[in-house]
């Protein structure tokens, strides 16, 4: 679990917030780097909120997987719940930003896959959800249009910009919000733009939003495998 | 979204909790009437806070949905938080119990399995997790050896005991905080006996827990479509 002062630089709203909802495949070319199919309305999963962690923090590499993903996002916080929010109203309802990592337990994810069994722990293990500091609003006017990188030990793996989403956030919110009310500090995790890949313990993952509006680094360690 | 009155009747445990950890064929019995192999270790899903309701609310049948079905369930609520807990230390992480429902849609479950896709929407529609008031622990000496019942319209449809349990609740909270951390409030819903089945707009689902130490009754009605 972080420690307490480090979670500081997460705005109030994130930190009281309940859910992580996280868009999957909402750029063609990711779709496609991993074989599936473009979605012709969005589809989402949850992560928990105690996946959290903020810049400096270590991710870590569980014991059960085998290849551990990085996926680079645009995070958008809701300030004002709601339920069957209309596209038009969306932005009404979100106070900010956040550049965040959807890290991704890929071998246990095509293992559920495979199985038809959820998504959770490949995507819901501790330290799965880092996230930048709070954004607001104002200082990301145009979030349809921005850039969003990654790189692991120096070498850029991911350069997308959120003009490239299938599915637009006004739709994202009333897609998610027609199926479960948003609150107050929760955060939608729009996808990932192509070029995810693994890290290993003793890497290094960095990462930016806009130019040097963000930018974030985790060193990865291995967790040890519990007394299970 | 529910009256603040209403979920005054749920401890702030639980108000404040920020997951819903949901075990899944956790019953032999349950995992066969669904044609699903037993599983060999515990596996789970989230399910958003967003969908409690408590006593008397009405449980929504979403409009994708055609077939809602009730699965009747003793949810642990988790008082001290941790992370990779022993099973022989995991029932002093438990503050109580409530007795509840992992509603399910049935028909969208089974498409997200066929494709391999996230649970998420088929367990997290608003409404889809009615629970009791708070159950201190002291009041449920046993938890493993308890008769949990479901009637639909007066019909007993689930009458069933955690006796029964694949994996009993140490091993799943051991489990669980093997992947991610347990916070207060957190409640894990612990799998369903057999006789889950399909409940429709204008039925009364009622259950219970114990001999008369819980007993709750929700109507059921259509969730109108969103405006998307
Ligand atoms: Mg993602
Ligand atoms: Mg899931
Ligand atoms: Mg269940």
């Amino acid at each position: 679990v972080p420690p307490a002062d480090k979670m500081r630089a997460l705005a109030p709203l994130l930190r009281s917030g309940s859910k992580i909802v996280a868009i999957g495949r909402n750029y063609k070319a990711h779709a496609k780097e991993l074989g599936n199919a473009v979605p012709s309305a969005p589809f989402f999963f949850l992560k928990p909120t105690s996946a959290y962690i903020t810049d400096g923090m270590a991710i870590e590499v569980p014991p059960a997987c085998t290849e551990l993903h990085h996926e680079v996002e645009l995070g958008v916080v809701i300030g004002r719940g709601g339920r069957d929010i209309a596209p038009g109203e969306a932005m009404d309802h979100v106070t900010g930003y956040v550049l965040a990592l959807d890290m991704t337990a890929r071998s246990l994810q095509e293992e559920a896959k495979k199985a038809g069994l959820p998504w959770t722990a490949a995507k819901g293990y501790d330290t799965f959800c880092p996230v930048s500091a709070f954004i607001d609003k104002g200082r990301l006017p145009d979030p349809q249009n921005v850039r969003l990188w990654l790189s692991v030990n120096g070498e850029t793996r991911q350069d997308g910009t959120t003009a490239d989403m299938i599915f637009p956030i006004p739709q994202l919110i009333a897609a998610v919000s027609s199926v479960m009310t948003l609150q107050t500090g929760d955060l939608i995790l729009t996808g990932t733009p192509a070029g995810v890949g693994p890290v290993r313990a003793g890497d290094t993952v960095e990462c930016g939003l806009a130019d040097g509006l963000v930018r974030m680094s985790f060193p990865v360690v291995q967790r040890r495998a519990s007394r299970l």
